[in-house]
């Protein structure tokens, strides 16, 4: 369930004044541009960006940039792209960060649908004008990172909820023998996690937690230390249970001293309009404390209210 | 341009029951089968399949699977699926052929547009429960030709005109160092070739040529030993100029002892709505025969007369 509160009916042309407005003159007014677009879903804002572009012959992304900055603008501007335009952006900006962000290319392509991704892909090349899986492979060293990488961005999975029983054995015990050997040969789990399907590869990862006593992302964890290792600790998780996740990514943000906003903004604009809910009641049951409470202490100023607004909190 | 021969105007309806009737009785009247089939597109025959499934509660392409045999029968099937239902077809057959038709994965790979790539794959889904590049992973020993057969299949190529002159001379020089050490590193050839946008991979072709004295293909053609070269000459000469690549095809399918029956096929099946015409052009040019009378030495019965409809000739 998602946490973004949106009404039925709005006025996209009377919100576009409202906001055009709230531009005028000395410093923007960030109170109104907050009350409008942090309760507006992704149809609601398209109309408000397309209403505003033919009243005022202005992008209103563009706009908003220029009006706002740090923290809150950047996670303005990405709650105001569409999902696959935003994830695009996203993919962007982590394969220029290098190593450091190789999660977030992880998150896109294992979190997101078969369907989604190529969407996405297709959103890459027209903003980019080169695709997706040719810039990561053009900025990730050659080996066993590239190849994990790039076929995690490229897959197409099946997308049906067969599951072959077998298979889910014999592949358990490729990837515990691949997990196990550090330099092993890692071609045979990257196989694995690069093309099966997402049903298949949980009876995997069950059929693992049976034969060898522990989970294969505990198991992984104890490893995990080059950028491989912890990339495919990422994929696995992702595919295993994206909300535990995205419950994890909110509490290392938090955990660490210095706040990663960036994080935050990413995992609540992906998930506000998704199942931040669940996530909340995840984040809840690990914490014992209430996940706007825990953000609420963190960060400030408009960001901290663009981010409570999403979280669902009533003001 | 196409060598089809089909009426702009059809009676789906009509046709469906003339079809029917030449399956009644005794034998098969494959002459009104091959009169009518043979000259309808792709949508006049999806309309006539549909028709006679509503009129007889029965899939065509199942009884004339029952009712016809060899060449015949294959070719027919073929030329009645959907060009993206055939090439999901195609590719399944190939995979389960190893390693002597890795070309007919690597054509699928190639010569289609980025999107109509993408709808193979989707008909791959539907057809076999699994993704094409599951079903290539899990059949090819990994290694370099996986990498290369995988990345082929799974890449969404930038679609654009543009071109990065500067890129296609560096990339130049890495295929050139790649081939020339026949047990090199083949990891960063494999990367370009899969990820590269055709246009930019033409601009990278014409550079080798200009700046190593032979083109790509010629030196690739005197290296070509193992799976993973020939492979590699395939997807270059496809990228490169499918039709040329084709003409050869067909002019390999006659050259040998035994006919390649299959390969005529599948020529013939794929182009004959898209660009045969040209294809024959070259043909005639490069070996001073028509391509229609080559093929009618070569092939027999039924079958002779469906591959010659296809290529256009009058009877």
């Amino acid at each position: 369930m998602a946490t973004l509160v949106a009404p039925n009916e709005t006025s996209p042309v009377e919100e576009a004044e409202t906001l055009h407005k709230a531009f005028k003159g000395w410093g923007t007014d960030e109170k109104t541009v907050i009350a409008i677009l942090g309760h507006r879903n992704v149809h609601q804002r398209q109309s408000i960006r397309k209403a505003y572009e033919e009243l005022y012959q202005e992008d209103l992304i563009k706009r908003l940039e220029s009006e706002l900055s740090g923290d809150f603008e950047r996670a303005l501007y990405r709650w105001m792209l569409e999902p696959v335009d935003r994830d695009a952006v996203m993919a962007n900006v982590a394969i220029k960060n290098g190593s450091k962000s190789y999660h977030v290319i992880v998150e896109i392509a294992c979190v997101l649908s078969p369907e989604e991704l190529l969407a996405v892909r297709r959103a890459y090349h027209n903003r980019n004008k080169r695709s997706l899986e040719e810039d990561i492979a053009t900025n990730t060293n050659s080996g066993d990172i590239r190849q994990l990488l790039v076929g995690l961005v490229s897959s197409f999975r099946y997308g049906g909820d067969e599951i072959n029983a077998r298979l889910a054995k014999t592949e358990a015990d490729i990837l515990h023998e691949s997990i196990k050997e550090k330099k092993g040969n890692h071609e045979e789990a990257i196989r694995i996690l690069t093309t099966r399907s997402k049903t298949q590869l949980l009876a995997t990862f069950n059929r693992y937690r049976d034969d060898h006593g522990t989970s294969i992302t505990k198991k992984l964890l104890d490893h995990a230390s080059d950028d491989f290792e912890k990339a495919l600790h990422t994929a696995i998780r992702c595919i295993n249970d994206h909300k535990k996740y995205y419950e994890k990514v909110l509490r290392n943000a938090m955990k660490r001293v210095g706040t990663d906003e960036d994080a935050i903004t990413r995992a609540v604009v992906s998930r506000a309009e998704k199942d931040m809910k669940d996530i909340k009641e995840l984040y809840y049951k690990r914490n014992s404390v209430h996940l706007e409470d825990a953000v609420a202490k963190e960060i400030s100023g408009d960001y901290k209210k663009l981010i409570l607004t999403l979280l669902g909190k009533h003001h």
